[in-house]
């Protein structure tokens, strides 16, 4: 499958009323023990807390949404974005959650509206429930990565930032089931290098390339409510296999400290999967070389700030 | 004391290899139940966690600092941004504090490198203490408000912003000893309508315009820590009342509530005091013309996100 750049452009336009153009910020190759300035695009600053919402927006509004409503499978920032989006756009939303979700999640999914339905302890039970709801009841559903409305609209956050950060070489992105990277990855096509980075313990892409084809991985870590798809999706195998060159990997520990880093250094708030772009930097994952200008999306902010506490000491 | 435009335009130059461009983010009217688009200036992802650290850059960069280095008296934002600048630019900081000054902003200037004296329990104790050291060491002292280059210093987001977002009528802009508003009504003059917010219980600019004169006032409730100067500074009084007309008070009440606001609408971790001017729009202190364009600088962010909570269930 292929998505062409003008879909992405489209759909930047057809969100536009409802997304938020999120800022960009400097972290200076000085600060954090970088090599070279890194342009972060802060898009935790999205409406509901994470990239989501593009996709979510999106979908509701490229095809007629009927009394039934919308549906989704997530215990996560997906659920989140599908129910604030329907909320604005005035549809019933329904979302199914493995009943193991983090209860910080779940309430934010409640906050917006939506009805939460618990279903069996893993993701792919909730999902199956979700499509023997649309075959019910008509109602449209919303994929959290594997779908192309979707894909297309994660896409408009590399559109944005390339009007942003437009000397852009490199832009770094996290991987969980591959969305977000697969519509990123479309928009910059060959013009930008997109790199994958994914926690260690989600290696979904890694697993896929190792394979030859998506294959189902263990998943775990600090990072699993945002990143912990088990498989990576059909269109993410599709377009990374054309435009993602690179794959890493990076432990918990570096994702924890990228976490650190972008409060001490600019009082950001990450969640975990939010900052696993950031750690291959932290880590050296990922080295450019002098003068590279580098890009990283730092995608998702819905944590509880009350888990978070002050930083250890550290010099400037 | 008239401090001209180019005065700050040159700090802006002077101070940028050390500051950081703070990104702006608009809220929209359809979110928070406002009247109308507002772009929000993030000061709190400056370096040292708040706007403070630009006068102390602009301070330290404008005069020869002898090896005694440098002082300041604070107990929280400002003697952070003193001991920040001053490590970034190899000098010694020693920092009088008040003995009842907040844990977590002692720790963050300890972090930054400084020497941290408590000295009595009250800001105006600490301050004497920093004059008596001046007078022996030859150390450079940086008022947290009234002193020139500092005032110019903070004149700088003004200078950013108005580069950023050219077609403001409205700035809102909080208010303790008054440096962040004097320096930001001598970059805008009367070009741009700069209106002043107060804490209730905070009130010395309010007061000031009350008696004529700056004047004590009781200052405490939750932004106290960064906006209780117990009296507008002399440079304050002087460029407001040119340009300022207008002064208004917020309730604390007001005040938390544009935090959660802030987190809940875009995962922003405010403190108090840099949360106290966007209260003055949600609490209708202060309400635009229709199509007026309003900015707000959201000035700070050193809190402790452990402090912070959950925050309770509110519609969409």
């Amino acid at each position: 499958m292929t998505i062409a750049r003008s879909e992405v452009r489209r759909a930047a336009l057809r969100i536009a009323p409802y997304v938020r153009r999120t800022p960009t910020v400097l972290l200076g190759a000085d600060r954090a023990g970088l090599p070279h300035d890194v342009v972060l695009k802060l898009e935790g600053l999205q409406h509901s807390g994470s990239f989501k919402a593009r996709g979510a927006f999106n979908t509701l509004l490229s095809a007629p949404v009927p009394e039934a409503g919308v549906i989704a499978a997530s215990g996560g920032n997906h659920g989140a974005a599908v129910a604030y989006a329907a909320a604005r756009l005035g549809h019933r939303a329904r979302v199914f959650v493995p009943a193991n979700a983090p209860e910080a999640k779940l309430a934010r999914i409640r906050r917006y509206g939506a009805e939460v339905t618990p279903v069996g302890n893993d993701y792919a039970e909730a999902y199956q429930r979700s499509l023997d709801e649309e075959a019910r009841t008509g109602a449209v559903r919303v994929h959290a990565y594997d779908q192309r409305e979707v894909v297309v609209g994660q896409g408009t956050v590399a559109y944005e930032l390339s009007r942003q950060a437009p000397d852009l070489d490199t832009v770094l992105v996290a991987v969980g089931g591959g969305g977000l990277i697969a519509g990123c990855a479309s928009w910059y096509t060959d013009s930008v290098r997109v790199v994958a980075v994914e926690p260690e313990r989600a290696p979904t892409l890694h697993a896929a390339r190792a394979a030859g084809s998506p294959v189902d991985v263990e998943v775990g870590g600090i990072a699993a409510d945002a990143l912990g798809a088990r498989r990576l999706g059909t269109i993410a195998a599709e377009v990374t296999g054309r435009y993602v060159d690179e794959s890493l990997l990076v432990p918990d520990a570096a994702i924890r400290r990228a976490q650190e880093v972008l409060w001490e250094e600019l009082r950001v708030l990450a969640e975990p999967g939010g900052a696993t772009a950031v750690a291959a930097l932290l880590c050296g994952a990922y080295v450019g070389a002098p003068g590279e200008r580098v890009g990283v999306l730092v995608c998702g902010a819905n944590l509880d700030p009350a888990s978070w506490s002050v930083l250890p000491a550290t010099g400037v």
